[in-house]
């Protein structure tokens, strides 16, 4: 079952302490579907303008990914430029050019409509409401938001969520969207407006999966080089729905695996610019990623020893 | 085999939103003392002024503290008070007056001198030297820090990393130290100084330990209360250098459950003034919060299912 995905498609140009990369791919549809089509297939909707260079998502409709929602528009993409300092942690955004994206309303095409899978990237809440209305009916509905529409576009993003059932952003969105500085409280606040699930996203220091009577933790994983961290956040949701898409299981065990696999594809993704260590990233890099997973954060309560007594 | 704990033994006035403690037992050496003694006994060294409420320690006694390294000399004892805000995650600190411990010099007494274990508490990095000078054979000796000493006393600070086999920081002080903004990179640096262990904690982010070729990540424990965050660290410590002792093994298992041992006890030092919460707590409360780190953390790398294939 494919993955029906709604987001930006863009133009980068990141400055790293290190590096420098010119109008690379980006935007949160593009990264999404780059860790996701790892897993399962896509069906991708976006913009871009004529400027676009297509032939460079060739790679994801090799692997499955089904581009024919990506519209053509006379016009110029959307385009950000920014440049990270120190540790990666800050950074400052040196452009950011909506062009065709400015009045994208995004279509779903006939054969995208019977979708159960969909995700939708960090765009206006209005449009993702706009999105869900011509999806026949939506199963599993997983949104990213961000603090320009939590302060500006409250209403339409609060009303959004009786109608998403997993929702994923930041610590800071989530206090920020709660009003409430305790995380426990803030995820119980948002769960309580629809979603049954909130992943609440920490960057270095990991994730946390908010459920009913549970919630799940997993680390970022420590890497020596961070090159450059644009991306992060949504090659994250790619992996996790992925996943989910692909096991067609929301039990406990696979949220867990999902969790997994969306912060080891968070983490090969700031391994490079752009999507470049998606691109040609083997199944068996992901597995030995899962497992130093595993190995960093499993223990046993108590000895073997104690445990025959 | 008792854990011989040398640093502050000291009284503390917080103030945190919600509510207010004055002059309740503080400092390094108690908070370690009274997590560490819920697993293994402890030896303390200390001083203290003539306005101490030694009776109040009575609870370590109890649980096998040897409180005869106290020293008790005439003047002030060491007082902090701080002040707390929002998440609790920035204070102020209003008051320090050192008192007898301006001129403390950790006199070891003769029954302490063949401890194995020790716990050189946040102290001038000097002191700390002049207690390992007088341990006969020290074997797991762990060491706090804090940034005023990494500024301050460097030399002699990393001439100690030496002589200690696990060193516990936060992630700015481990930054510091090393001069190295990226988490493995700077703990790298300080093992090749001499400590085999280096654990980083992060506060609510939790906590990551660095070992030769593995590394291993609790995450805080997520409460809905944080009351009063002083003490986490050493409660951590004491929970973690706990279990080292009582199990008698540094093996990766028991280094694992010592980390999360670590985790439990700063988590249940937070949730009241000083160290109220560790003076009754019960071994199945321990317990009961080991299983639930084990539930926020666990998984399986495949569903049960494929592993039959």
């Amino acid at each position: 079952m494919s993955i029906l995905c709604v987001g930006s498609v863009a133009l980068d140009s990141v400055e790293t302490p290190s590096a420098k990369a010119e109008r690379v791919l980006g935007g949160s549809a593009v990264f999404f579907a780059s860790a996701a089509t790892l897993f399962n297939p896509v069906q991708l909707v976006g913009v871009v303008g004529d400027d676009y260079p297509l032939d460079q998502l060739d790679f994801l409709a090799r692997r499955g990914a089904d581009l024919s929602g990506i519209e053509e528009r006379e016009g110029k993409s959307f385009f950000w430029a920014g440049r990270y300092y120190n540790n990666l942690n800050s950074r400052d955004t040196l452009a950011t050019e909506l062009g065709v994206f400015a009045d994208f309303q995004p279509k779903i095409p006939a054969q995208f409509r019977d979708s159960r899978y969909v995700f939708l990237g960090n765009i206006h809440p209005q449009l993702q409401h706009d999105v869900l209305d011509q999806v026949e009916s939506p199963e599993v509905v997983a949104c990213d938001t961000m603090n320009y529409w939590i302060e500006g576009s409250r209403e339409p993003l609060v009303s959004l969520l009786e109608r998403v059932r997993i929702l994923m952003v930041n610590d800071e969105e989530a206090r920020q969207l709660a009003g409430e500085p305790n995380l426990m409280k803030a995820a119980r606040w948002i769960r309580e407006r629809g979603p049954e699930i909130v992943i609440v996203k920490k960057g270095e220091h990991g994730a946390i999966l908010f459920a009913d009577d549970w919630l799940f933790f997993v680390p970022g994983f420590p890497l020596e080089e961070v090159f450059d961290p644009t991306g992060a956040g949504d090659a994250f949701a790619g992996g996790f729905m992925g996943h989910l898409a692909a096991a067609g299981s929301l039990d406990t065990a696979d949220l867990r695996r999902a969790m997994v696999y969306g912060s080891v594809m968070g983490s090969f993704a700031v391994e490079r610019f752009s999507v470049d260590r998606l691109i040609d990233l083997p199944t068996d890099a992901i597995e030995a990623r899962m497992k130093q997973f595993r190995e960093m954060t499993a223990f046993e309560t108590h000895a073997v020893v104690e445990q025959r007594v």
